[in-house]
């Protein structure tokens, strides 16, 4: 373990947090609260980042495993310290539940602790949807953005932060990737930020609202989440960038570049769009009757499927109280999620494609022994390995949400606020069903199923290794 | 596809079957009721299996794929004709219910759409309990035993019928090592029928009952099940009983050679012990309070996790008003199941103990990319193919139980009997939560719902491909 380096990536991580901060810190000011909670926050990131960036490391080198922990230990890190506003100002008093709240909005999930966050202080507010803004994209990827980093190892810590079963890099310096990436979602930040100002959504609600959507959050400053406004164009607005950030940002650029038609061709992007379709129409059909007519049926299932979907979590209705067959279908989308490469959690559409395409390989290899099966992805063979490896990630997926659900259960709950709870908190999406349901909240959890909804909110997001790795003894020898 | 050579073993199996009725319709003229219902199943099935056995194979070459469409057409063809008697006898009068009761039957589930067995007559529930026998090593098993079958290609049809990722071959001859399974579970069922004797158990049920635990099936004679007989001492032999059927009967060949030690290195079996023994002790804590006392939480718990990881669904008390840490570690139970090589159903300990090793191996390559890492299993290199095969077995296993809820919700019932219900009939249990539990029934659902649970049954049972071939298009080519 090159402990040095990865103690000076870590001291960037902070500083850079410090550096975000200030923003909140603007707000608080504007609305003329206390800027105190901002003020200590930041002071401490300065020292500890401060220290930590004194490190010279001997070499810059990092290997795999050194990207892995550097981002497991930097998002564990930047919550612990991104809790802190919301305790020092009151709006949350217990740690534990500031943490919950922070490491919910860093990894982009929507799940809270607060009854009614209409309460909150502008500045904490503000932070609160803006850390879905700087977990949706990565913060590690925001400093390769920003910063001169040297040398191309910094590929593997945007291997362990960009989701997806493999990182495909748009030009071949990392910086310049990175930069590539982070003006996209700027772009489409500010171009929904519009959309929704022109949908007469106050400056406030629409920045950060639109911060939440970009990171496919699902955090409201309206405690009936975007059925607040009571608008069908607002609605419009989200739902398709919930559809746009839960995309590919490869596509993005290709169409950047005018290879719109390369975009379109997308197997990743195909699938899907053939998800969003067929879930759409079906629980349309099925909650016609719930809606007053097919229109309005049409607007609650598409909006409800892209939040789910997108893992973002927004609401408009009690989806809770739809028949079975909708409420399952949610279920099964929250766990394929957005695409690879995207800000969506959830297992990712391009793992799932590959996981059906293995099936059909393995069936016709067993019709025909002697042929040789391989699997094409995206006009390309996909190698042995990354099959094994979304395998392995499968399994480990689901191992994970139902141990989770093991510890969920010593706090009584029924099968469905647990199971349901475990699954919203790994993919990343915020409300689950029963009591955890887009009305209900995550407050009555225990200290310890809160750490373990925690735990699995930070294994969603980073795709289970980076956070493993961090409790595998023989990664922390030396090299 | 070899048409001949399947459609004369099909032949062979139902002339088996009408061979094998021959028993409850003994049953049936000894308790004075009519034998008619069987008389006629007998000779329908004579009639269609002699016409098919009539068929002349041109070569009786049998490749894989006609050895897996063999043994799912047979499993079919069995279960449409071994309802017959349940319907001829007026005992169950839809056919829709009498299919799913001998699938369930066959597949050794145990689910029931019955909500008084003890209504039946007694050549039909000794029909019920008999198929659990059948069903439990595998009708194409007892045809290898008893019949004079040419050719080693027979073990195409060895490997669709014993469940586990890898058959092995306890002798080098097909026909040989089936005989020796079949001692081996006629022996174990006779000697379990006498201890249950000495448990003052009358001979019907004894020996009905030890069919039902051969089988891991979970049919009872009594609408209590087995908490009916109120005696510690019956729980306990049927609970070691069905320890022994959930454990792979290699393991007893090597008992019977002598080889006792190299039984017990059997990594399988050891996971599987510890398995049982840490799910016992958490729930006998977790319901010490209901009980009334260690020792009795101790016994109910013992009881109800072997008839859960076994497969088998027996009950002596409702479990389904335990704790939810309780309920949620026996769902858990339902997907790991038995050993590879056993009657029990699930996806087998030595699956779940690949998938562990194969995630312990990934996380190592990542950690040290230059390493190659073979996965090893009881004292063997697992080849590449096998670990993909189980991780392919693994999606589709719960692909199959996540699409078959989808179809269940349009029942209208709650996500926890719908979900407990697919994982129940997938992996064989029987008995699932809420409207499925011990004191449930599966009467209520519908015909859409009823026709899923048997597909997902036979699916679970023959270990997905067999079933999953007979709707491939391409399986059915001329080769």
């Amino acid at each position: 373990m090159n402990t040095r380096a990865v103690g000076n990536i870590l001291g960037k991580v902070l500083l850079a947090e410090a550096a975000l901060l200030l923003l909140p810190l603007i707000t608080a000011a504007l609305y003329g609260e206390s800027v105190l909670p901002f003020i200590y926050t930041i002071a401490l990131l300065l020292s500890a980042g401060g220290c930590l960036n004194a490190l010279k490391p001997g070499t810059a080198e990092l290997f795999a495993r050194e990207g892995f922990v550097c981002v497991g230990l930097s998002w564990v890190l930047m919550s612990i310290f991104g809790a802190l506003p919301f305790v020092f100002s009151g709006d949350i008093p217990s740690y534990i539940d500031a943490l919950f709240e922070t490491i919910s909005g860093f990894t982009t999930t929507g799940a809270s602790i607060l009854n009614n966050p209409e309460l909150l202080s502008r500045g904490c507010m503000f932070w609160r949807l803006f850390t879905h803004w700087i977990g949706g994209m990565g913060v590690l990827v925001f400093i390769a953005a920003i910063l001169p980093i040297s040398g191309d190892h910094y590929i593997h810590i945007m291997r362990a932060e960009v989701p997806g079963p493999t990182v495909s890099k748009l030009v071949p310096r990392v910086r310049k990737t990175a930069r590539i990436l982070y003006l996209i979602y700027l772009g489409l930040t500010l171009l929904e930020c519009i959309l929704l100002l022109l949908g007469r959504m106050s400056f406030f609600d629409a920045l950060t609202h639109s911060f939440a959507t970009a990171g496919t959050g699902g955090f409201s400053t309206r405690a009936e989440s975007i059925g607040a406004y009571h608008s069908s164009y607002i609605e419009m607005v989200i739902a398709v960038f919930m559809l746009l950030f839960g995309c590919n940002f490869n596509l993005f650029y290709l169409i950047l570049l005018g290879q719109s038609a390369e975009a379109a061709r997308s197997e990743e992007l195909r699938a899907y769009l053939g998800v969003i379709a067929a879930s759409v129409a079906v629980i349309a059909v099925n909650i016609a009757g719930l809606c007053g007519g097919a229109l309005s049926a049409l607007r609650y299932s598409f909006f409800q499927v892209m939040t789910v979907l997108s893992t973002t979590g927004f609401s408009t209705c009690d989806f809770d109280s739809w028949p079975e067959l909708s409420r399952w279908i949610l279920v099964l989308l929250m766990f394929i999620g957005g695409c690879a490469g995207s800000t969506g959690g959830g297992m990712k559409v391009s793992r799932i494609v590959i996981l059906m395409k293995s099936y059909a390989a393995e069936l016709k290899r067993m019709i025909h022994p002697t042929r040789v099966k391989r699997i094409w992805f995206e006009d390309r063979a996909v190698s042995e390995q990354t099959v094994r490896s979304v395998h392995v990630f499968f399994f480990v997926y689901l191992l994970a949400t139902g141990l989770g659900v093991l510890i969920l259960t010593l706090d009584g709950k029924d099968l469905s606020t647990n199971l349901t709870a475990s699954i919203a908190c790994i993919s990343n999406v915020g409300p689950g069903l029963s009591a955890v349901g887009p009305t209900g909240n995550y407050a009555f959890f225990s200290v310890l199923s809160k750490l373990t909804l925690c735990f699995e909110m930070l294994l969603g997001r980073l795709e289970i290794f980076p956070m493993l790795f961090l409790l595998t003894p023989s990664v922390w020898k030396k090299r």
